[in-house]
């Protein structure tokens, strides 16, 4: 019996594993059940046999997705108490998991809104379990970080007398994930960039500037932002 | 005869302007010439006097959008020779545009695979035009930053003999890009957050990050990187 169940879950991440290659190519809205039946090899009463529709199709593959990067990033997590271990084992875990299904990462970017009701409800539950984490983390962070490890640049612009201003824990958070997620545009897993750079780099990147209280960035008044619509029309 | 053009390009940017909204909502490819016709309320053989086809709009706004933020960061620009407030400048005027156009951003962050042939080399030769600017003003920053700029906080896990490493400057181009464009996700340009407070933070946080070459936080060897493919059966 559990030799059979098994059999069928594998059938069917061969399935969502293809039509996640096959969303990321061509979007899941201009992707047919005939496009992932051909693409599979399975009929298209056979492939029926596994998921409802095309959108139940995509559900599970963002469900899995998530699913998978939560639970070895929640053992991970035991591995240590220190915040700032913390963030890297965060940082580690998404990307070496983004860097290695980059079909899927541009399918949950992509295709976060392609959901509806029931099931878009669910993946925005996992989403925001995952975003509420790492904003935790975040807050660990600053918390337990020594009052040492601020920068202490030299001044610019005579702010000196200022008081310290840190990143908001918001913009931060979302700052951290624009980071990670963005490299489904540019990030080649078969160049010279090895992971293991990625995620030292992207630490390094983060954390200085997530801890740094460094007046000397904080960069004189530059005066109301502009009102910039690209249509003239507008 | 100059009224008569003004008067045309009015109306090509009212319908550019519809069409990204659409794009954005159903994305390029579940979004019809009908669909168009209908939002500008120009009837079919309308829209065609304006356009050859939908890739040819997907085109024009997609070059609108990278020759107007070019075109303003351009005469920007010319205010400072200092490298911190190009970079400055460079956020705020990415940041302003995309706040004010998000609609427009989610189009040409989802839809440059759209385009084919010489519509995308034009397009990806603006992008990669825009990319080599931000990577010389970054470039510029670190060569002309103090070095006192760099954060000396204490020392973590006995590496303080090792030298000091620098970010990538790939990874801190493309990081930038992302802390920036992710706002398409997150952020309401009508919320609490102005985008003042976006750019000022993202400013400090990306380029505190940047100067830094503290090896507090260049963590221990945290061992090889996963290999994790989220499909059991790849």
């Amino acid at each position: 019996m559990n030799q059979e169940i098994s059999r069928y879950d594998q059938k069917l991440e061969r399935i969502l594993r293809t039509a996640a290659r096959i969303f990321a190519e061509k979007s899941f809205h201009s992707t047919s059940m005939r496009d992932i039946s051909r693409a599979t090899g399975l009929s298209l009463a056979g492939l029926y046999h596994y998921c409802k529709s095309k959108e139940e199709l995509l559900f599970l593959i963002q469900d899995h997705c998530f699913g998978r990067v939560l639970e070895r990033l929640e053992q991970r997590l035991c591995e240590t108490s220190d915040p700032i271990r913390k963030l890297r084992i965060f940082i580690d875990n998404h990307l070496s998991f983004f860097a290695a299904n980059m079909a899927e990462m541009k399918v949950l970017s992509h295709e976060a809104d392609s959901l509806s009701g029931g099931l878009h409800e669910q993946v925005s539950t996992r989403k925001r379990q995952y975003t509420r984490l790492a904003r935790k983390i975040l807050s660990e962070v600053r918390q337990t970080a020594p009052r040492g490890s601020e920068s202490r640049a030299p001044h610019r612009n005579g702010e000196r007398g200022r008081k310290a201003r840190r990143v908001d824990l918001t913009i931060a958070t979302y700052a951290l994930f624009g980071m990670m997620n963005w490299i489904y545009n540019w990030y080649d897993p078969r160049g010279k960039l090895s992971v293991r750079q990625l995620v030292d780099n992207i630490t390094r990147l983060f954390l200085a500037g997530f801890l740094s209280q460094d007046q000397a960035l904080v960069l004189a008044d530059s005066g109301t932002v502009e009102k910039v619509n690209i249509w003239r029309t507008a």
